[in-house]
Formats: C-alpha cells, sequence, structure tokens
C-alpha cells in the first residue's frame, strides 16, 4: 500500500516496467544533455542568491532519487556519500539539516565527474529497483519514481535559467547555444478574446501525474471577461519604456516601485542599451531586440505596472485555466531547440503554451481542500504558498512532457531570471 | 459633478450640513480624546519603522483635511505652512514629495502644541467650507469630507496600535490606560458552524460610505465550508507554544519559518516569560495571560501555523464576509473602552465584529472589475494590493461606526502590531 | 586610600570642600544652560545612531556620579529607580546590562520633567557627600567628583554636537540660537612655522587633572616638519570641492573613496547648495557659507585628501602637542557664545585651541606604559583604542577648562558631526 | 631615465639580464606549482569577499606585467584581450574600471586553460623585453619586473591563503597538501628579552628591493621594553579559550568585543571543537590542535584580548623592527614545504621571521616624509594607510626571498584568515 497519495495511482501503477525504465532513461539523459556546451568551470558558477551551481543541480537531482526512493525502498540500500545529504538536500526540513543556499558555489569537490559517477550509480540503483521490485512494492516505487522524473524536469528548466543568469553576468557575455535556431515572423495584431460568466471547475482530475497543489479540482464563479489572444511583444514593451514607465510611480504597485528604485531597474532584466540602441541578451549570444517576439523575463510588478500602463490588468490563474483547458499543448518547448520564446506565427497562435510563463494576479495559495503529500514530501508545495504568484502555461525552456493546463508554477513578485510573460486581460 | 466616485453619492449627499458638521467634530475631537493620556515626550516616539509618532498622526490627519478638501475646494485657500505637505504626506506620490517614513520622530518641530493649532486652523476651514459652500460644490466637499472622517478613524486605530508598540519597547512598561474596565470571563467551548456550497455575492452594495477596495460587488463560488463558533484563545495558543510550535519546521509556510528564525520569535508579540509564568503587555499595562481571552498581536505566519497544528486551517475571505454578512456589527470597539479584546462572554458570542481583526487566507487583491478612485486617491487603497494579506471584522481599537461586513483592512504577513487574531475553518 | 589613581591627587585633594562644592554646582547647572533653548520635543529626539537625545545626557550625567560617586562612597545610598542602571548606562560593561544606544529615542518616561528631578536628587546627595565626608573618604570622593564634571563637560559638547546633527535633520532648519554673535574677518594668509628634530616629551606632567590616556608622559622622536599659521578656511575648501575633490579617486584613502561612494558626499556635513550658492547650517541657522572661517564639520577621509590635494599632510599629535605646548590655552571656546568657528584675527591668531578640534594623522593608541583606571573606569577610555584618530585643540563646542595641550580626543574616521577642522603639515 | 622610484635603483640596473629572466621564470613557474595540487573546480572558488579564485590571482598577476611592463614599454605591444583589462586589474583606479571584488567566482571564462594561456603569452613578451630593450630603457624594464616579481609573490602567499579558506568553507574539509611534513617538538618555556631605551632607525636604507611603505629611513625614540623569546602557542592560548576569554568584555577593545558577538568567535579561525576535543583545520587536513605550535589565524582583537589577558601587550612595529634587524632571515617559509607554523625547536629559537605574521599594536601609517610612488603605482600601498595595523616577520606561506625586516604587512583588525601569529611584549 502506498503512503504516497497522487492524483491517480492506478494511472501510474499501469505503467509497465520497461515503459517506466525507459522513461527514466531519457529524462536523465536529457538532463546531462541540458550541460553539453558547458566548461568545467562552467558548472561552479552561482551568479546570485536564486540560483543554484550547475554541478548541484546534477547531484541535488541524483540526491532527490536517493532519498525518496532508494533510500526508503531499495532493500539494503545504503547511502552513496555520508555528507551529499547534507550537501544536496535543498530544503527539506523533515529530512535533515542542509547546505546554505547561497554557498553552494563554494563546493569544489566533489568534483563535477564526481558527481555524473553518483549519478550513474544512483541510475543502476533505480533500475535495478524498477526491475527487481515485487508487485506490491512496485507500485510505490513507480509513483516515487515519477515523481522523481517530474522533479529532474523542473531542474532540467531551472538549469537553463540559472545558466542564462550566471553567462549575462561575465562581462564577456558568452553564449550557451550560439548556432540555436532563431524564428523570426511579424506578430500579428492583438485581438480579445471573450469569456462568458459562470462557474467553472478548475484543478486536475484526469488521469496520469500532477502536483498535489493542483488538487482538488473545484468550483469558481468567473465574471465576465476578455483575454488578449497572444503575449505583449518587446515592440510593445518598448513603448512603456520610452514612455517613462519606469519613471512613473502611479503605474506602480507600493512594493513594486520600492524594488525599481532600489534595484535601478530601467527595462526588463536581459535588455542592453547601447549607443541608444536596444540588445537583448539571449542564450544564443546578445542579439538585437526583436519586436515582435515576446517580451521576457520580467517581474510581477513589471507585468503589472505594463497592463495598467496599457488599460488593462493580468488574467487569474482560473481564467487562464478555462482558457487553456480545451486547447492543445503545444508551443515551443525546450525541445526546439530555440532557447528563446517564439513570435506569435499569426492569428491562430494564441501561445497559449510554451514560449514563456504567464504572469496572472493570483497569488500562490492552496485550493479548497488542499492536502499536501504526507512526510517530506509534504515541503514541495504546500510550504510555499506565501508572498508568490502563480504563472500558468510552461515556457522554451520547459520540457513539454512536463506541461498540462493545470500545472501552477509559482515565484515571488521580484523574480526576473524565470522566463516570464504577459498575457493581458479585461472585464468581458 | 463630483470626480470622486464613491459608492453611492447619493446617500452621502443626503448628509445635511448641520449632521455632517456635527459628525466632524465628533470624530475629529476623538483623534484628540485619545491622545489625552499622552505626555509631551510620548507624541515624539517611533519604535519601529511601521509605527508613527502620534503627534504625526494628528499632523498627518490634518494634512489630509487640507490636502483633498480644502486645497482643492476652499476658494483663496493657502497652505497652513509651506513644508507640512512635505512633512505629512505619507505617501501619494501624486501629490508631491514626502519626509522619509522611519525619521519621522527626528521631527520635533512643530510641536505638539503647534500642531494642534494646525488641526484648529484646518477645523475652522473645514467647518466655514461646510456651512458656506454652495449646493453643487457642497456635494463634492461633503463626500471628500466622509472620506477624510474614515480616514481619520484609521488613524485613531493606529495611534493606539502605535502607543502601545511604543510603550512597550520602553523598559519601564508605562501604560497607557492604567484604569481601563479588564473583562473577565470563561471563555465557551469552541463548536464549528457550518456552511453550504455555493454562489454567494461579496462587496459593497449598500447606501452610504465604503472605500473603493470593496467593490464592485460580485459572485464567487464557496465549496461548502465550516468555522469556528470563536476565536482562538490564549489558552489555546499557550498549548501551541508548549508544544513546541515554534520550533517545528513542519508547521510553518517557508518564508513564516525564516522570519521565526530571523526575529527568534518564541511566542505572541506581546506576550513574555517570566520565571516560568506568562505575562501580557497591553494598553492597561502588564497582565498575567488570561486563557480565556483572545490570543492577539501575531502574525499570519503565526496564525496560518497555528491553525495547521490545530487540524484546521485560515477562513477566506469571501467566507468570513458571507457568515457575517447577516449578522449585527457588535462586539466590543474602541468605544467599550477595554483596549483589549474580551473573552467571548458565551455560545452566542460570535466575536464576528470587534475584539480583533481575523486574519483570512486571501492575499489582498483586486475584485473582479476594480476601479480605484481617480487621482491622487487612487493610491488609497489600490497600490497595496501585493503582498499583503485581508483581515476582516474590526477590532476593540476600531471605532464601532468604522466598521462594516464588506471591509477590507490588510497588513503584510509578518505583521504583528496590529490587533489581529484567529477564527479557525476547515472544508466543510 | 584611593584606588582611583588619576595624574595627581594631591593637586585635587588640595581642593578644598567649598570650592569643589560651587565648581560642581557651576559645571551642572552649565549643562542645563545649554538646554534652555530646547523645548520639550527636541529633548526626545536622535536623528543618527551616533546622537543621543538631550535628555539622555542629562540622565547619564547624573547616572554617572550615582555610579561612581554614591553608590559606592555615600553611606547607605539606594539608588533613585531601580532601571535607570540599565537605561543610563552608556557602555560600561563591568556595571551591567544597557540599554541599546540606538533605541534611546523611544523611551518617553520618565520625562524631562522627571529627568530633572533625577538630577536634583542627585546633587543634593552629592553635595551632602562632599560636606560630610570625613577627610580620609573625601579624599577618593574628591577625585570621582572631579572626574565626573570632567565627564559631564565632554557631555555639554556632546550635547551641542547631537542637538546641531538632529535640528539639520528636520526639513525647517531651526536655529538653536539665532542671535549668538556672528564673527567675521578677513582670515590672514596662512605661512608656516618650521620645528627642528629631535627627542620630545608629550603626555600630561603637570597638576591637576588629567585622563588616563594622556599618560604616562614619554620620549617621542620627531623629524623636522611644517605647521600650517592657521585652519584651513571656507574658501581654500570650496576651491577643493569645485575642483571635484569629491570626484578623484587618487586623493582619497581607499576607506574614504569608499565612503565617499557609499554616502555620496559631496561637500562637508553641513553645507548645503542651493541654486549655485553654498550655505551652511550653524547653531545658529543657516548662514551662507563664509570663505574666511575655517572649515567644519569633516571626516578624517575629507581632511586627509584635502591636505594631499593641497599638497601637503595631516599633522600627527606629537607634532601638534610640542607646537601647542609653549602657547596658552585661548581661542574661541563654548563660552564665547559663538556656538561656531571664528575666522583667524591676524598672524598672531594661530588657532591653537578652541574654534575645531584638528584631526591628527596620528591612530588613537595607548602611550607606552599606559595603564587604564582600575575597575569599570577602566572602560572609559582604553578600550576605544582601535580604528579611531586623535583629535587635539578643543572647539568652539568644548568648555574652556576642560581643555589642556595633552588633551586626546578621538572619533572614527568617517565621524562628521563632532566639530572637526583641518590644520596643514609638511615636512620640515 | 626611470620614472619609478625604488629605494635604490643602482642595485636593479646591476642586475643581469640573463639573471632577472632566470629569476622571473622561477618566480612565476613557483606560481603555478603551488597550483599543482588543484582541480579545475577549485580554480573557481572565492568562499568569501576577503578572498580570490585562485584563477583570478594567476590572471591578475599576468596582468600586472601586461598593464606596468609591457604595455608602457614594449614597442607596439597590444593587449591580450580587450576585456582582461577591466576583468582582471584589482583595485588601480587610475587604471580605469574593475570588475567588481566579490563577483569573481562568477567568471567561469576565460577558463584555466586559457588563463595559462594568458600566462605564456605575457612570458614571452616579457622575456622578449629582457632580452631585447636596449641599455636605457632596460633599465626602467628592469626596474618594473622586480617589482612585478615581488607583487606575483605576495600573490603566492594570498594563494593559499585563499585556498586554505576556500577549502574549510567546503563541509568535506578537502586537504591541500595531505603530504606535507609535519614538525613535532617541545616548544621551550618563553622568555623575555630586554631592549634599551634610545633613537633608533627604522626603514629600509640597504641596497635592493624594498616597497615605498618601508622608506624613507628615519629616526624613532624607543622607551625601555621587553619582547617574548617566542610566538604564543596554540596550548597557550587554550587556557586563554577555557579561561572563557571570549566571554569577558573586560579583555577586549570594544570594537573587538562587538565583533565577538557579531561574529560568534569562540576559538581561532581554523580551531574546531567536536567533542571536548580541539582540532585544527590546516593545509595539510583536520589534524589535532597541537600544544606546542604556535597558535594561528587570529584577529588583531584577539591578539590583542589574549596580550591583555596574560598580562602583557603587542609590540610596535618600531620595537620589532629593532628587535629583528641584527638577525638572519631565517625559519619556515613557504619553500619549507610545511605549510604550516612549527614549534620553536629551542631556546635560540627566536621566530622572528617566517612561521607567522606577528600583528603590531601599531596602525599602518606613513613614514615621515613618505611618497607613493608615482603614477598609478602609487595605489600599491599608500592609499590603504587607515584603519589596518601592521605586520612583521613573514609566515610559513611567504616566499622566502620575498621577506626582509623591514617589511611591512598590513590587514584589517578583524582579518583571521592571514597567517598571523602572536609576540607578546611589556615594559621594560
Amino acid at each position: 500500500m502506498s503512503n504516497l497519495t497522487l492524483s491517480d495511482s492506478r494511472a501510474i501503477s499501469g505503467v509497465d516496467r520497461s515503459t517506466l525504465a525507459a522513461r527514466y532513461r531519457e529524462v536523465r539523459a536529457q538532463t546531462e544533455r541540458l550541460c553539453a556546451p558547458l566548461v568545467t568551470e562552467d558548472y561552479q558558477v552561482q551568479a546570485c542568491n536564486e540560483t543554484s551551481p550547475p554541478k548541484w543541480h546534477l547531484a541535488h537531482s541524483a540526491w532527490f532519487f536517493e532519498t525518496f526512493v532508494l533510500g526508503p525502498l531499495a532493500p539494503g540500500y545504503s547511502p552513496y556519500h555520508p555528507q551529499f545529504g547534507h550537501l544536496f538536500n535543498s530544503y527539506y526540513q523533515a529530512i535533515g539539516s542542509f547546505h546554505a543556499r547561497n554557498q553552494r558555489h563554494v563546493v569544489a569537490r566533489p568534483t563535477v565527474e564526481e558527481v555524473y559517477a553518483y549519478r550513474r550509480q544512483v541510475d543502476e540503483c533505480v533500475l535495478e529497483l524498477l526491475a527487481s521490485a515485487a508487485e506490491g512494492p512496485y507500485e510505490v516505487v513507480a509513483e516515487r519514481v515519477v515523481l522523481g522524473l517530474h522533479h529532474e524536469q523542473q531542474h532540467q528548466e531551472l538549469l537553463l535559467m540559472d545558466i542564462k543568469r550566471n553567462f549575462v553576468a561575465n562581462p564577456l557575455l558568452p553564449a550557451y547555444a550560439p548556432d540555436a535556431p532563431r524564428a523570426v515572423g511579424r506578430a500579428p495584431e492583438r485581438s480579445w478574446l471573450s469569456f462568458a460568466e459562470g462557474v467553472q471547475e478548475i484543478g486536475f482530475a484526469g488521469d496520469g501525474f500532477c502536483f498535489d497543489n493542483e488538487t482538488p479540482r473545484h468550483r469558481v464563479f468567473l465574471e465576465p471577461y476578455r483575454l488578449a489572444s497572444r503575449l505583449v511583444t518587446n515592440g510593445e514593451y518598448r513603448a512603456f519604456v520610452e514612455a517613462d514607465g519606469y519613471g512613473q510611480a502611479g503605474l506602480w504597485l507600493s512594493d513594486g516601485w520600492k524594488t525599481v528604485r532600489e534595484q535601478g531597474w530601467r527595462s526588463p532584466l536581459y535588455w542592453l542599451e547601447r549607443e541608444g540602441d536596444w540588445w537583448e541578451y539571449t542564450l544564443r549570444g546578445l542579439e538585437p531586440l526583436d519586436p515582435d517576439s515576446p517580451v521576457c523575463h520580467l517581474s510581477y510588478y513589471e507585468a503589472d505596472a505594463f497592463a495598467r500602463w496599457a488599460g488593462a490588468r493580468l488574467p487569474t490563474e482560473a481564467e487562464l485555466e478555462v482558457a487553456g483547458a480545451g486547447r492543445p499543448v503545444e508551443g515551443s518547448f525546450v525541445e526546439s531547440g530555440h532557447f528563446h520564446p517564439r513570435p506569435a506565427r499569426d492569428e491562430e497562435d494564441g501561445q497559449w503554451f510554451g514560449e514563456l510563463w504567464q504572469w496572472t494576479a493570483s497569488a500562490y495559495s492552496a485550493y479548497p481542500g488542499f492536502r499536501p503529500l504526507p512526510g517530506a514530501l509534504g515541503e514541495y508545495n504546500g510550504k510555499f504558498m506565501a508572498n508568490q504568484y502563480v504563472l500558468r502555461g510552461g515556457s522554451c525552456a520547459t520540457p513539454r512532457s512536463h506541461m498540462r493546463p493545470t500545472y501552477r508554477n509559482f515565484f515571488y513578485p521580484q523574480d526576473r531570471w524565470p522566463f516570464t510573460g504577459i498575457r493581458l486581460a479585461t472585464e468581458g
């Protein structure tokens, strides 16, 4: 019997062993593929407190399988190294102590090579356990492995976010993927889609995996509303910058204005002005700012101020979920290899998924009847339900298979290093 | 024609001149009555960044009438002092510069006496304007005066909050109201009230005054829920303290736990442990902790952690508004003269209003269709809609006439100096 | 037998009782005369961490007599108030706990009136003890009273420093002594005085009182040197400001440059630029900058950078002491009532004493063979012998009778609120 | 004609070309030998703001030759990389901008390999210049190269200091030189050496190289004094620790006590207490605390408090220089390969040089008549003459050929990561 309540354990236990093992190999390999462009020195860098060194991500995602799968479920398993538990625990208070987050860059040893060896050893044991577990225990193993793979995918996105933030902090502005394709095109005019009032259901309800914070499915009442037909573009946002949007207190939330002043913000995180021209740092390197691409890497405060300036507002998470519910989960995910959002292709391209995480006006909080996972895994999502905002839709750094319409991402309103963007809303 | 859109301008314009003038005199006098126990030195103190010196409150609430009533509406009015606009503006960016909030204690001059003279002068001009304005302009004047009086009442509560915080910072622990009556009694057992699911309306809709943030009235869907029959008591909270509630990370939101550690919190703000006994600092002085009185002066984080420990949760603002909607706005308000919450008298005493502001699980945000007041007054409420939580019900420091069931107060989750308490909720 | 080793106890014990009592009354009264221009609110203000509220100075200097004279020496004396020891101890670890320095402004009670009553009571007891002590104990009492009076005089200067700093923090810029006389005149050209090389003696050696840090008298070798004939003027310093002295890293010590950038310094502390004109805030109010008056209220870093710019350096404390040793201790002290330094009158007016404390290039450290006072009084001077610089000569805020050529004042190199100035030196 | 005034340019110009070239090769190679135990990840680490990544030291010491030798003196030289000037300038304001000191760990590229290539290229050009410069220019080249080599040697010591600080920050406590020899022995009893009063000369005067801050040689008067016959040992310091030396305010300078409380100091930097036993982290790894070895890695505040507790004081720099002047510059320097101070062998072993830098009671300041080097090199020493203390004698991390009796090292009183120790002094 499982002590882990996922959304639908039948769905997971239905996954046969060889399929899950193949999936495991594939996801784990993808993490390492994303690291291929790195030199050893890159693995060690932590440009600011929010980020982690790539090496740490590699080790932490191995630690997750060791701690939540191998330790409790693999008979006779003993930890790979007595101090890795301390070094690579992120924040699970119930598991024990953990190394100071902002000191991760200090840990030169284990080396990159040793961390890869650690991963190999964990992989071997997990695959062995998947193959050998008896029928009953296998269900629990499978549930946990599935969770670990979704966790690994979250760190795949964090890897790209953190690499971008680390690289831009280097005055030489190195490029992560200089040869990645660049999507060009003319973004269509923005139009408005209308949604009727009424009681709606949101939250996860289908087969398959979801995080605890997407449950339970429940009812909300939505007043009539309208959503923009695509994301806000660089060109549109540049008009806000040039209209002195960053200098007008009246456009900003009080905490946002304080942040603008303290941080000296004058544009989105990766914009650079050089002799009157705007450039944008991307994972492909420094590029002239493309007016048709979606504006990205802005805080909630900037998204909110822009919306106010534009006579609109940000959508709530329920509004976005209802709007996206029937649509295919398509868009530019990490597999597209662009590592940057693409301009909307045409009027049909609503950019509902992929491209950029869309800030919502909804503070991150528990759904009515929410119960976190039991035990230490209960710290996964629930304890962050304060002071953060929900984002929806996934980004060009998200694995495609990681996304679904009920997915709730969350960041602090001042965070700018995630791949974030803006969709406008208004009353219906 | 007014450029100030309050909830129902007919209601306000219906107030005849002499009634409004009497109301003005009464509210303004009440502010000064609350200051009667102060010596000159007390007026100058600002114990921490959140608070203001009492003298500043007196001056700022005069400045509000000067800036929003006399300046724009009294023909030929010129400011009382050329720099009071800078000194006593709180945060209205659209009005001009303002003195650094945390430096208010530095401004010894104008003296207390001079500030009272400033108030007298403003009073004279406002009363004169109320008497002399022509019919059309009178409507606008009256609207603004009514807003100013509600603003003044908010500062009456802030005065008491700040005086308490200032006094407790003095190692001599002086008492503000040593002779205030003390309510004693045995709090009844807590029971649960059930509420059915369904679409409900919340937000202000009646006649009379409300703040912009209470509008527009709109529909929400509530899943079935239950609310506790009264507020949490000191005795109940003490059990949490003694069960090492402040030492168990698993009970806390992540940001809450960080705050607990950084601030060294071990109990609510005004509790003191001396040789094994618990005491509570009140505006009446230091008293032995009364197990039957409602626990007060705790942060959102503490309210949330206690609820989790108790197997419950905090209610949403909609749940509380619906529950309180039909009930009389009765309870211990500032006029009771207790300056401290009272134990629930019996099972009928639901403590829905007065006593203590009740933390809700709702982040402070805009209602669908919300429009802030035009002009500088738009900064009154809207710009604070981030990172704060809604509180409902009023407190023993709130004027009775200031309260209504739709009233939305808001504070940061770490704030402990307001008169806050806890009502538990669970799923229905 | 005394356990307090002052420089020459015979000198002090030679003071007859009635003379010392008269002296006590006079010094104590002078403290209160300096407070005469204050309103009650002024007594409460602490504009920054370095300063203390005037009320605190009044209470602390009474506490000093209570703690070091009455407590140990007056038979049967019991403390005036059980918590004043905690509230008004400045920093004596050996005496017990003390209230946080930067929270002094929070203590509204005891009130100003109560603090004056405290002083009255202490005065009565000290005078009674001076009159009644038997011959042997009297010696100790007298020594301690003399120390207490010099301590009181130090706080008289601190009072003026702190009042000036408090008042300038008020945007209304109130004046402390609007009717104080203003000395005007044309400063003579600066010339250089030469001093020969050789072994010299410095440190206190005469009769009368000195602080422990002035002892023992000892020998130093001085290479030949020259000192400027007067203090640097506002006019001379203004040339440095206008030559972008605050913008040239090469003129500054590394820590000084860091401070200039972090604090945004562009001129001495009390200079204000308004529409191209320079003004100076003084205890008499805001005045146009007088080019002939000595430049004042600058940090060691500014004094050092100016000297470098001027092709000179700051003198050492030995150089200054030797130069001043034979000269009369004359100049503008607090008794002159100017509350501001005066221009040098003529070429004979060397400004060796009074006017402004002169920064020296000497870090504050122990003389060879230095022994601090025994017991808690050993904390008076010795524990500050790190990271500070010696200043010499006294200022227009120093009591005349408090000064002598061996006197060593000390402040941190970033401090600007003392009455400081610059005398240049060069090699001989 | 040279524009660089070193102590005796004849001495340097006397160095023939092939000798200097050999010396160049040797010093540069030594830097790289010290890095041999590092893995690539180690080169990237910066454990705290005081330290730099090893990679940065390698690049900066190449930059020094490029900036002060090749750029101005090698005909037609153009910089190796357009941005290395910004990246690897340490603090020379006159040279141009420099990268934020505490962000050095963020610069992953250039890689370690690329930095070594940079060094190779600089080496080639310097050696070519040494070989080809005409007679006149050669003198200047030689002077600058000699300065650059002394600069390189300073960074050799910094490399070891920083590696030790970086490694200890890793919870795995890796060892830099696990096989380095360990000197054991019984430290002799401490005795006192007496020195007579009189005028003495200090400062550099001989042939050969010195830094500007050691000049000019000048006279000082010393009162009679005594110096301890050897450095303070771990055993002696442990007695201070166990006598609650870190808990007694009365032993500490005021700023020292503040630091002790804020930083939670309870022992020297690299001491660890585990289950009642004391251990010491060394470059050889974690070792049981050896009572006979000199105590090391303490701040000025700790050295001063220990001396006070021991009834002694710290010596001045003049006292130490006079005492060491006639003695051979012998002791354990970096070439010994111990990487840790050794116990005094016998009563003859005065530990005057090598082993540990000895804190002096002398604040770092200019000698009378001091003139910094002209141009940007004037920033080398002079601008740090505030808030630091002089240390004398060199350490087990200092190259032997870098030391001389007049050498003035300097650090802030709170610094603990240099190889520092204590020699006691008293009055004679």
